[in-house]
């Protein structure tokens, strides 16, 4: 931790700083950034290691500063992504929402010709009320039809949702390769360490695919090292020492520069239709044994466990359906692979103009990946109205927030356990989204509206002391919607007025 | 972590501040808090989410402060609470015993004519050696004969323990409505996001029930989800916006308006001897199919699993009894509940002037609540030793602190795993508490004092090389006492210096 | 977390010191220090724990410092144990190896005539990149032949190896007490809170043991409680005050200060050959039925169930072996013991110039702790690189950063999950390494060069795309080393140059 409480001094710094000097304009080398890198610099208590955490950090404010300062120009303007909300609201939206991320939250892992990675923030880095999912991370691959992307391994354990496009991934597993042909709706999981590398087949489609990680080596932060490379990318055997090599390989170093120096076109890469024949379907290939013609060694048997192989969410009959939308949903029991995660991964497919009925999850902390649509999401927090003051915290009234952020295609939000929760598709189109849910093991769904609503099944005399009115006005309400799940959405999206205050 | 380090910049700022105007006295409206306040509020560099727990912060510290300035006060006096100490010692216990919590450790949560909950004070905000159990809070719930608890659920596991009332509790599982009648000594799980609602449907005597609860959102907090309400308690549906609300309930929301205005008398409210009736042995009621006179739908089966029901500690034979005190345990082979907790429930009564021989666990850490009585604990404590002063680590010696607690109704104290502990009753009646025991698997309690104490079990080299001595001097100590466990207290109480120091 | 952040206010103030008055020496009594600590007296807003925190922060930093000032002077002086570096690397190395320790980063625990325990630093206060394993510690104990250390239990779990001597290891379980001889290559757990005493019956041999020990009470901190005792060592019984213990064991103090005075000669003593004699293989001693002459209680039988006893590495196949080196390993199949700490143990014995190939494991994280030889160890580490830098985050590079450490006796350097590495044996003789893996279950270790390499595995168009050359460019490097595991090391160690920067 010392580097942490030796950072605030530097901070301290920076904020006297802006106290000071608070008129300052941010611009693409902003004069504070330098300010502040200059105080790590100058900490004679600082070993390489802090310094560094420092600049970070520097960087990170800068970055957050960047964030603020335009949301107020927005905010200013009217607003742009909040126009449904009375001014009021519009700040609280703006400064309060740490369940919601968007583009900028997004860090750009890799960027190539043929494709991206992106990554987003630590969810602990946009709130600390995000904190009991820090050591999960949600990342997203985009690649061009009939793209490569090159043999590596993460520190981490991933999760895969195929959107789009038709993956094959190959990895290797001990001394075995195993290889799947994956399609839209396949889920599989990569454990951390298994050096994998993946094409696109599809000619046409762009290849989109979903991850949630989960750090082995470090609770927060993951890497990949990539095996192959030369210029672009670098491959990891480039750090070690030329006697090490020369030892590792029996070979002169002038030899492994060669190797190591002609790929120059980065981590995804476009491969020839040639190429992506063989790559493809190599479990055919291998029952054929047609292996020699591919330089492989007979050391390398192709496995196709099902234990290791992918589970497709869309061939399982839907847990909820009608036309308001449908529901897929696997669990550990559906997939052994979700087990030791304690994961359920669900694919919500909400028909335009409708919503889900409020309900909430008795232990699952929800992490949703907005595939395509628009719409949004309402949810009630304690949490956030409970920070605001303590003084508060005596009286006797728990004041749920309006929780309220617009959804876009690439969005992600956060639902914690117990948190009521309805999410509305816009009138454009469906809503598609793709949810992964934490603490699966005995989580139960409770809907708040529509059948089997919790408070219908209090007992009358509950009721009355509940609402202190007579038990028929509770139940003429809580019986009136008899939609299950997924219901009609509102008539008016437009007005975002909380009804309870009018 | 952003806020946590910009936090210092305030906290310095403060405590500059206070190095200047040290002799600042304390009011309601103490004007560090609004210094304090202000610093947070010009902090530009703070999101609202930043600027939220940094006043927090602001409010925890006068909070602090107000203590110290308390127990100062009482030291000056002669001190009320540790009026059994020399000087020294006094100020020590004041300052370091971060083991035992009184009054004003507590936080209410709600307080009503009918009844209050009060919730213990996150550990580390006591004490970072306490970091161990931060994931574990400890909560109380008091309320008067004939009382309804209102409808709600928590993001929180809980395990409660009645001491006092016969309360109904109703849990409402998935689709299943389930109620059991409980009395003193039983323990129930309520997992977490289980909707529930309560009545004492005692006439004459107060319900008295203390709670273990482990968030599962985030990992030291959880909030309270009031399904029903009006204007006191607010219901989490008011935090919906319009549109929303009128969509799912397919409702007009001035109706709605009308349900939830109601309510006004909070979240624990005066029941009517008919409704009490109606609310308890509901699980009768559920057998005879009384139901429609219920009100309640045939979509509501009553389960009365016993896997889900209460467990009762008196029932069970006492791990230990004699005159001295009698001690009753429950761990996941008697209750399948406490096991994925990994927990023991503990209750111990000791006789009046009587005492539990020093003895340890060997993993599980102790939460203890005071029920009833008087009287005081003593443990030796190497990590408060360890921390005064890193120089000394290097010398031979580990110095073992006295931390010693006054108990009456209602403290809590916390015994870490390997440290020796006894608890004393006062002469003026029997000490009653109740334990809950983390790391309960595999745990082993060594006694070491009385019968079959870990010396005695040395063999005769160990011992006469352990104390330098021959070993029948050894023995001569070790095995005088022959009582078990519960021993015959000290006959002054009154006389608190280290004997070893004499 | 209230202390941490006040904190930060006095580190400021320390730093600011330090910009104004940087050229200050360090003494044995660094003036810093006291003006470090004072800060801390004068915070008025800590209590008695915060202040102690603060004041070993103040420490802790003086210790680093020094510690700089160290490596500053032998950079200077072109350095002792990084010569074979230029001097930007060396810098980098002194600076930036957070995976490697060496003696200075050793607390002394013990110390006395017969021998010494010694504690490696918290893994987090190194570097944060080693948070991932900040709940695990390493010790090592060492003592001179017949010696005794003193009856005590630790509130961690401790899994320990023998390397060399004979000692036996006397635990009491329960009410049993339960024995087991000792030689070089016994892995043991002990388990939390078992009272363990312990000899060296070697008459010339010293004792070397090497221990990796799991806190319970706190995540990363543990204290020994010693039972036995007088002047030296203290017994934990000594801080309870007079009333209790002559209660607890119904006798006089001062017959109990004659007791817990003798004891001069600290936690590890001399024993005479009589006495080793009859603490040795108490197990034939027990069936024999000897005890009475032993002062032992009827009440205290002898168990040697298996599922306690120890496991010898060495009688296990090798599971590698050949000219260059030896591999022993045992994981929860071999030795249950290890199965809730999920852990594996392997004593790894390289040829004299010889190195091991290549190689990561894909989830474990490998702490190893050097019992003999010298060599080096060089790794790939991107965590290190993207740290350097957040802008870079956005190009299409990882930078693996070479982390090369010199190994000799006693050092201690730690493999995150994912990172190549290789461990090179000097030519002056044989490199002895035992090694603990965490996450051990479903890891795998792949290897990156000689026989069965990852990348020899790879489909021919996933090589030539990944390398951008043809195949049979990647194939004659990646076939040639044909050596599994253990391999010739390099002819030149002097040379450390990184061959891809030529």
């Amino acid at each position: 931790m010392g580097w942490k409480s030796k950072l605030c001094t530097v901070l301290l710094l920076l904020s006297v700083l802006l106290a000071v000097n608070a008129s300052l304009d941010y611009t693409e080398k902003d004069p504070e950034l330098k300010q502040c890198k200059d105080q790590c610099r100058h900490q004679r208590s600082f070993d390489q290691q802090q310094r560094q955490h420092c600049e970070q950090r520097c960087d990170d404010y800068i970055k957050q500063k960047r964030k603020q300062e335009k949301q107020q120009r927005e905010g200013g303007e009217g607003g742009t992504s909040f126009n449904k909300y009375d001014q009021e609201q519009q700040q609280q939206q703006q400064q309060q929402n740490p369940y919601l991320f968007e583009d900028e939250d997004f860090e750009t892992e890799i960027e190539t010709e043929q494709g991206r990675v992106q990554v987003l923030q630590k969810f602990t880095e946009k709130s600390n009320l995000l904190r009991g999912i820090e050591n999960f991370r949600i990342g997203v691959l985009v690649t061009k039809p009939h793209s490569f992307i090159a043999p590596h391994h993460l520190d981490a354990d991933c999760v895969l949702f195929v959107f789009q496009g038709r993956p094959t991934i190959t990895m290797v597993r001990g001394e075995k390769r195993e290889s799947h042909d994956l399609e839209r709706g396949d889920i599989l999981r990569v454990p951390a360490g298994t050096p994998v590398y993946m094409i696109n087949r599809d000619e046409n489609e762009k290849l989109i695919i979903v991850e949630l990680l989960h750090p082995v080596s470090l609770p927060d932060h993951f890497e990949a090292f990539y095996e192959g490379g030369g210029e672009k990318p670098e491959s990891f055997f480039k750090a070690f020492s030329r006697e090490v090599v020369e030892a590792a390989f029996k070979t002169e170093t002038d030899e492994l520069e060669k190797l190591f120096r002609q790929q120059r076109q980065g981590r995804i890469v476009r491969a020839s239709k040639q190429q992506i024949e063989k790559l493809s379907h190599p479990t055919r290939h291998g029952r054929e044994g047609f292996w020699p013609f591919h330089g492989d060694e007979p050391s390398t048997p192709i496995s196709t466990s099902s234990k290791t192989g992918p589970f497709n969410l869309f061939k399982k009959h839907p847990s909820q359906s009608n036309q308001h939308g449908r529901l897929f949903e696997a669990d550990s029991d559906d997939f052994e692979q979700l087990k030791d995660l304690d994961l359920r991964v669900s694919f919500a497919n909400i028909t335009r103009g409708s919503m889900t009925a409020l309900q909430f999850n008795s232990r699952s902390t929800k992490i949703a990946f907005v595939l395509d649509g628009e719409g949004f999401f309402e949810m009630a927090c304690p949490h956030l109205a409970s920070q605001e003051s303590s003084q508060q915290q005596t009286s006797d009234r728990p004041r749920y927030q309006n929780v309220r952020g617009d959804l876009r295609r690439g969005a992600v939000f956060v639902v914690p356990a117990g948190h009521p929760l309805t999410t509305i598709a816009s009138r454009k189109g469906n809503l598609q989204v793709i949810c992964f849910e934490m603490n699966a093991k005995g989580n139960v769904k409770f809907p708040l509206a529509g059948k089997k609503n919790v408070v219908s099944q209090f007992e009358r005399e509950a009721k009355e002391l509940a609402f202190g009115v007579p038990v028929t006005e509770v139940d003429r309400i809580f019986n009136k919607q008899t939609g299950e799940f997924f219901l009609e959405g509102p008539n008016n999206q437009e007005q975002g007025r909380l009804w309870s205050v009018v």
